[in-house]
């Protein structure tokens, strides 16, 4: 007994999905066929819409479906502050604190020697080009706390400052609500370190 | 900012995948579109193929994408005795385990009256029937040992009992290769309650 070929294939296409294994996959087709079809019909749908639609804005790099992401098309927004995160979801993150009004550089990606990505992998070229337009001012690294955010923040730094640019990193510290207690030690020995002076 | 609406909506279809939350299917949007777009038409073609191609076999009511799916149609296997599982994936299972040549029952379902689940939404007039065609001597109840499976197997013996046909439960236990240290007290306590005579 073997599964009829379209459900292979299903369950074989639903294992392009990050986190998804072959139980996983398996057990999601057999929801969508048992109890969503509409869902099944609605998600092949939204793939096609997205893969007809979806494009990188030209000055941040974000998805997008016209040429300029909606952040990079409002004027309003500070245009002398450059804030440089690694996905899209980390855009989003920061927009949702509603504390920055600066725009934005999405590496859609970070350096990672390990898996063999190297600067030119994330196009850093673009962001230098970006940052050199004579408008912007500051650039805020926004990368990952994470052994390859980190790394990708010294070389960005690196080469922004050589080109007479202010780079800047957002802080590490305590969370908000952060009890000692808690949190873990890389991070309270973190806030220590780069403890302020109260004035 | 916000999303461009043939991203929201892309992560909103994602959503019908089970146990895939807003967070996940962000993140399967955005691994989809920046890494593997074959990948995303691939499944979208998966998904319309599987929608138009598959149905339920007539007999066993498994996914098959013809009248009768390949266990049913396989005049070699054993008519006579009739198992009876909660879903294709546990057909496959026992399938896998090579031990088993008769036919089989999906029911597609459990019995869950917690989830307002009951008899006629899983459809056991339809087993009656497949189970008193007169070929069927014996009915092997494989649903799961949890709790809705106990009960859904529990009403399909008073039922099939009651057609004077002969039905079977597979035996609970210890696992093959399992060491009483590791187990867990109630399969032990119910590997001692069933414990066989040694000839």
């Amino acid at each position: 007994m073997k599964n009829p070929p379209s459900l292979d294939q299903l369950i074989a296409a639903l294992k392009v999905l990050p986190g998804v294994g072959p139980k996983s996959a398996q057990r999601m087709a057999f929801h969508l066929l048992q109890r969503d079809k509409a869902g099944a019909d609605k998600l092949a749908r939204a793939l096609d819409r997205a893969l007809l639609n979806l494009r990188h804005c030209e000055r941040c790099h974000t998805f997008s479906e016209t040429p300029l992401c909606n952040v990079c098309a409002d004027d309003k927004r500070r245009q002398e502050v450059l804030c440089v995160v690694e996905m899209p979801a980390d855009l989003l993150m920061l927009e949702q604190t509603r504390c920055y009004d600066g725009l934005y550089f999405v590496l859609m990606g970070r350096l990672s020697p390990m898996d063999g990505v190297g600067p030119k992998d994330i196009d850093l070229e673009r962001l230098i080009a970006r940052a050199c337009d004579g408008v912007v001012a500051e650039v805020i690294v926004a990368t990952n706390f994470t052994a390859e955010g980190e790394v990708t923040a010294h070389l960005i730094a690196e080469m922004l400052k050589a080109q007479g640019l202010k780079v800047t990193r957002i802080a590490r510290g305590m969370p908000v609500g952060g009890e000692l207690e808690y949190v873990d030690p890389g991070t309270l020995a973190q806030a220590m370190y780069e403890r302020r002076t109260l004035s």
